[in-house]
């Protein structure tokens, strides 16, 4: 019945219902895979989109404006924002009233930080979730945006359906710096604040580094897309190439394989999450910090600590 | 009798035995958690110090130096580092190529660098189990370089006894875009590159941050070490200041605990990789793979697989 309730409410995008599903994810709450389990057969129709890149690209700024693009055409936006920016720097908060104030208070929106502190490993699990409770909420679009430093964040932009990679002018060594795991992922560049001087070459350099990947005549080639996100100029070109993008999928029958993929990787984050609570019960932790001192004066290596863990767990799981 | 040979070459400091223990690491070989005992109760002398930062700080340069000035005391110094930087930027086989000129040829020095593509996960296990073997092989002072981008990288540089975070002037909307990460498992910083200006801004700013942190009166206070070092300047006040991080922990009972809490994390690890080595063998894979679609096509949740693949994963453990 009070599932019943629940449902209903989530599926008529009832707000304070979402909020209140995606806050059961993030704290981790028992309930939580058996709402996923509730939820999940109203899901899949949401088209997912990915947005990362180095800090201060922009990646806000395009999110709002893709947000309003999309609101002119009628789609329900919800937008997952993921910053493991320090609490000490404030960037984040700022950003957060700056969009509050442009998109936050139209109903077809969404916005959903998700805090990182502390959640490390868990996280990809916890945004995919909720972009499940968006989906079944009737969202039509749903953004990912996560900074593109550290592997959780990147899993979460990896999650979605298109994945666009935002780069500045400027980052010439930050594209040097960058981890290969950001060109990888990319299914398209935007270069934003392309007003700047070394707009060109950035492109340039950018079209190098993608030659040298292999590809064929049947791969898809990453496109690298102008915009200036704080001037609305591109926006329209970026949501073009995510329909591109779209319709290359469907065409070469890489839709679903490509979800398939996805799922793939999220079935196996949740097996192991809940391996790993298993695991690092109490008592199994006592148990090692009991043993702890032996290994660090030498007399039990860690490996040995580890198989005697290991036969404990045995023993437990299928008690 | 192949063990115990192994092992006195090893102990020796044999560089061809050394190098040929850590590939046998690098390869996530079966053999190497056996080699991960046998060796072990010969370890625990070698300090291990941990340097990270971001891209471009000189962690590369800063790690040689204290090299040269560790071998000026004639100690034998390992180095392990481990660069995520893309294959396609050429910016770590450089750095190997002015390093190798620089320190390669000391046999009092032993380098290697870790591949992290592909790693990802086991990659801070592998780091601190090549340091073992280095450390049974006689080094006295085993050094992590590591770039402070990802939480693999930031578990290898908290790895060591004590951890160093290598900033510049510059980097003041690094030290913002920064994970909070690398302001907590900072012992002390180095202000390298301290000729250039904002120097005296930097150290400001940095102090105004570890001001923020909870602290008390007998709390280590990281300090901040002002360094030029390709000019060769402040090496020596860093290796002071890890002495008295070293001084520090030995006089306040905090050397053994911090060990302990290492490889508190350590035990986890290795004992998380064997788990899931075992959780995902083959056979489980392609039961996974085979009930994919099902999930993609919304009949079946990710969660109901999980389940299911918890039930035959109990079932398959405890034959």
């Amino acid at each position: 019945m009070l599932e019943n309730k629940f449902l209903e409410k989530l599926k008529d995008g009832d707000r304070r219902y979402t909020a209140r599903a995606i806050s059961v994810i993030e704290t981790g709450d028992s309930n939580s895979a058996s709402m996923m389990k509730i939820i999940y057969p109203y899901t899949g129709s949401a088209y997912r989109i990915g947005i990362t890149g180095p800090p201060g690209a922009g990646k806000s700024t395009i999110t709002n404006q893709l947000t309003k693009f999309y609101r002119s055409q009628n789609k329900r936006v919800g937008i997952i924002a993921v910053d493991p920016t320090s609490p000490f720097t404030g960037g984040a908060l700022l950003g957060d009233r700056v969009r509050m104030a442009d998109i936050g208070y139209d109903e077809g929106v969404f916005i959903r930080s998700m805090a990182t502190r502390g959640s490390l490993g868990g996280l990809s699990k916890k945004a995919v979730d909720a972009a499940d409770v968006l989906d079944a909420a009737g969202f039509d679009i749903i953004l990912f945006e996560t900074v593109g430093v550290g592997q959780s964040e990147l899993d979460i932009a990896k999650a979605a359906d298109t994945t666009i990679v935002v780069l500045v002018p400027e980052s010439g060594d930050s594209v040097q710096a960058m981890k290969a795991g950001l060109m990888e992922i990319a299914d398209f560049f935007v270069l934003n604040k392309s007003d700047r001087p070394g707009s060109d070459q950035a492109v340039v350099a950018l079209n190098t580094i993608l030659m040298m990947r292999p590809h064929d005549m049947h791969s898809w080639m990453p496109n690298i897309i102008r915009s200036i996100a704080s001037e609305n100029k591109g926006i329209e070109d970026i949501a073009k190439e995510i329909e591109r993008h779209f319709q290359y999928l469907k065409d070469n029958d890489k839709f679903l394989k490509r979800r398939e993929e996805k799922t793939k990787f999220r079935v196996k984050e949740i097996v192991e999450e809940r391996l790993r609570a298993k695991l690092w019960n109490t008592e199994n932790v006592l148990s090692m910090e009991a043993s702890l001192q032996q290994v660090v004066l030498g007399s039990l290596s860690p490996y040995q600590l580890a198989d005697e863990l290991i036969i404990s767990f045995k023993n437990h799981i299928t008690q």
